[in-house]
């Protein structure tokens, strides 16, 4: 198998946009193009979770090519869900990888926020069981669930839980592209209204626009791929052994961790899916980043903070950066190559050689780690 | 890279049917897995087109992985609009090629006779430019435009153009998995209603339900990948240089062609994307199975039949076998494999040890070209 590089990396801001989707996926991927410094890639890999029905468009791999001024170059669609963006790039990875192109731009986008609320729950409720949905799960209710379970079976309180969104503002709103650039309290969490009980307004992430992108290469580059990893479970929460760690991310990890042959001890940051603030606490002790237990307590202590032992959603994570679903995986790496190349102005973690990047499609049915490394 | 063999075929009966779609895809994936003697696969490729709309559910790879009984097997859909099928096969393919995967099951399927046909019609729509659309643009109405201008530029007939279907329907006859099982005349095509002038009812596919799956492996089996290549084209049509021919389609038979190490002279028999009988004719010149302007001259000499110099389409093609969209590109590949093993009951191309698939997605936007081979 041969090695694989990430040569370029961009993005939007991500919130509320007015401009058509394929114009955000295009800025994105033509900021990946410069970066690497490519006229044209050799294919393209598009994410995008539900095109046809956020925005009456489909055959999106060709509608995005075309915008991007790339009709001539091969397109194909990837998606698993809210995850789409780390199955996409995947699927370059793997295409280079393999030796079937030398430079593949991945590019994933989401346009949502012209939609009512209850619309874009009900779209994103498609990722649910269809007999759970029918008793009336939604997103925010199935992780209102987990984290009932996990303060009960953890003793994991509400403190450590507000402190991640904290913790996440606190980044976001030293990143000029976050969705949120306000700093909250925790009484502002704990005070917030409440969405799915316990989990309150500033637990969940916000509804947001944007799309960012890669571009990979065979041809070696500042940043590698050190391994990438997918994990899977039930569609149906109800057919799980446990709620309170996610079998899909464990999956995922080891797969990971096995092809990059380093464990989750050489991190030094992470990007982590934290579509719902507690969700950042299972998935520390799901990716090993944390012993098992202490994804409360390091929190609390500042050891997850910009300038603490191991920096977590340095970015803001999907709680404050945003999550634009099928964007958010390439977001996350698009975060973890500015950090491993010194370009994180304003939230830069010092001297980052390995990053992690974490996303779960749907209530944790489809996960992915993937491991990013300096060449220099 | 890694030699590529698919070690095991299986699909469902093609037309209107009952069973939920993850059923029909688990019965297809449970059959490939059969033949291939494999309990587990290691990686899915799901392919579908549009679950969200067609059956109001997403996260359709998780959905089917778990249906299939392989939640815990990591589960992609890959999307191309109508090539999907093809498109998952590379991904499959892609994995294995690099070393990432050792057995990956390949299954697309769709379910659409439940809607009615012009909500079929809306949602298959979503593939074309917005713009065109806006102006009343739907799938047959580009296609009659296209057939238009190859009858005038190339001088071909209404007797050529419907002797691709008479000669489709004859092959489905023979068929037991097929859509149509009646064979059809000349007259009778030139009869049907019209649907989008020229193009009549008995020149188009069906509106069909089906699923179809392959196992592709690491390990030598029967059949060997040639060659896989891809094309795309501008979304809008009206951008355009010509409408008689298919850009996509011809490069990726140059990228099929290339990999494989051989050329069209070597094909022996083809199973070609026939959404609309004109379309083959264009498709044969397209990827050098016969010169240029010969189409219809040969399909009138029966050089394309079951028994002819070249059969095309032996399963019965879109047209007869029947389009469930994302099965289709799978659907042809199965029916290869079967030609290739001697397993075509019925239809048997005697001898065939080089075969050709080839899907287009959208209007000519996204088109696919397979090269399968006997290992024996």
């Amino acid at each position: 198998m041969r090695e694989v590089f990430v040569a370029g990396a961009g993005m939007t801001r991500i919130g509320r946009r007015s401009e058509p989707l394929p114009e955000l996926m295009a800025d994105a991927a033509h900021a990946a193009l410069a970066e690497a410094g490519l006229e044209a890639p050799d294919a393209i890999v598009v994410a995008t979770m539900n095109p046809e029905e956020f925005l009456g468009d489909g055959n999106f791999a060709s509608h995005v090519a075309t915008q991007i001024g790339f009709a001539d170059v091969p397109a194909l669609r990837v998606e698993t869900a809210t995850s789409s963006g780390a199955a996409a790039f995947y699927a370059g990875f793997a295409a280079v990888a393999a030796g079937l192109r030398q430079a593949v731009l991945i590019v994933g986008g989401e346009k949502m926020t012209h939609l009512t609320t209850p619309k874009v729950s009900e779209l994103i409720g498609r990722s649910i069981d269809p007999y759970e949905r029918a008793y009336g799960a939604t997103m925010p209710a199935l992780a209102g669930l987990v984290t009932r379970s996990l303060m009960s079976k953890t003793g994991l309180g509400q403190r450590e839980i507000a402190q991640v969104a904290v913790k996440n503002h606190a980044n976001a709103a030293r990143n000029p592209l976050a969705h949120f650039q306000q700093a909250v309290t925790v009484e502002e969490v704990l005070e917030s209204r409440m969405v799915a009980d316990p989990l309150r307004l500033l637990h969940c992430c916000p509804i947001s626009d944007g799309a960012a992108a890669v571009v990979v290469t065979a041809a070696p580059s500042r940043v590698r791929v050190a391994g990438i990893g997918q994990g899977t479970d039930t569609l149906a929460v109800r057919h799980r052994r446990q709620l309170t760690a996610f079998t899909a991310t464990r999956m995922a990890a080891r797969e990971a961790y096995a092809m990059a042959g380093f464990g989750p001890e050489r991190v030094d940051l992470a990007e982590v899916h934290d579509a719902f603030a507690p969700f950042e606490l299972i998935s520390l002790e799901d990716l090993g980043l944390v012993p098992p237990g202490k994804a409360g307590r390091v929190t609390l202590d500042g050891d997850t903070a910009l300038d603490g032992r191991l920096p977590v959603n340095p970015s803001g994570g999907l709680k404050a950066r945003g999550h634009p679903l099928a964007a958010t995986g390439l977001a996350q790496i698009v975060e973890c190559v500015w950090q491993l190349t010194g370009r994180a102005h304003g939230r830069q973690v010092s001297g980052a050689r390995h990053a992690l990047a974490h996303s779960i499609g749907g209530l944790a049915t489809n996960n992915w780690v993937t491991l990013l490394e300096t060449t220099g």
